[in-house]
C-alpha cells in the first residue's frame, strides 16, 4: 500500500479538476503541468508500481484512455499527445501511487516552455541477444 | 486503417521476438532498444492512434501490462521503468500503428548510452483555468 498526495484527492480530502471517475478509476487534471490539459489518469488502489497493480485497475485505465484523449483532442484542438507512465525514481517517478499522464502537444507551444521533453538515443538488437532475452521474458510471464 | 510494419509482424510476414500474444494483444522486443529487454506492446487493431483505438482493445492492453512489467523486471533484475505511448509526429510518434513501450532503466547503462531522456518544464494551473478546462473536458467526454 502506498499512501501519497493521491490517496487523499481520492478520499476527497485535497480537492482536484476531476474529469472523470469510476469504481477503479480517477482523472483529473496535473496542477504542474507541461502542456495545457496535461492530465492524470490513476488507479483508486493505491499501489506504487504498475507491477504492482492488479489486471482488473489496470484494464480499466486502458479501457478509459482511448474516451479520455478524444475528450481532450476535442477540448483543446490538439493534434498529438504523450501517454507517460513512470515507475521508480530513476525514471522519474516522483508520486508513489500509479499515474498516467496525458500530455497534449500544441505547435503553438510559447517559447521556453518546452514542455515534455524526449530524447531517443537507440541501439541494435542483434538476433542472437533478441533470441536469448525473449525466450528469458517468456520463461519469467 | 493503418498498414504499417506492424501489420506485417501481427501477420507473421516480418519476425519478432515474441514475448507474449493473445487474440488482441502481441509484444515483442523492439530491436531498436533504447534499454535491455525494451519491449512494444501493440493492438491487432490496425489503428495509428490511441483516440482512435476501440476500448476493448484498450482494455486488453492495460490488462497485460502489469504482467509483462514483472516479466522484465524478473528476467532483467531492472528496478525502474517507462511505459511510453506516442500519438502523432510531434509527438515523437514513427510507426503509425499504436504501440506502447516499455522501457526498463538500468543504473549500469553504458556510457554514451543515454537511452530514454526525459526532460520535464512544469507549469503552473490557476484554479480558474482548472475549472474551465476540467469543465470543458467533461463536457467533451
Amino acid at each position: 500500500m502506498s499512501n501519497t498526495i493521491f490517496s487523499k484527492i481520492i478520499a476527497g480530502e485535497i480537492p482536484c479538476h476531476r474529469i472523470y471517475e469510476d469504481d477503479l478509476v480517477l482523472a483529473f487534471l496535473d496542477v504542474g503541468p507541461l502542456s495545457r490539459a496535461h492530465t492524470l489518469v490513476i488507479p483508486k488502489e493505491a499501489k506504487a508500481t504498475l507491477a504492482e497493480l492488479s489486471d482488473d485497475s489496470a484494464a480499466a485505465i486502458g479501457r478509459i484512455l482511448p474516451r479520455l484523449c478524444r475528450a481532450i483532442v476535442k477540448a483543446t484542438g490538439c493534434t498529438d499527445y504523450n501517454i507517460l507512465q513512470n515507475n521508480g525514481p530513476a525514471a522519474h517517478q516522483a508520486v508513489f501511487h500509479v499515474h498516467f499522464h496525458i500530455i497534449p502537444r500544441f505547435p503553438e507551444a510559447p517559447t521556453g516552455q518546452q514542455g515534455l521533453g524526449i530524447e531517443w538515443e537507440s541501439g541494435k538488437l542483434t538476433p542472437e541477444q533478441g533470441e536469448a532475452l525473449s525466450e528469458a521474458i517468456r520463461a519469467a510471464l
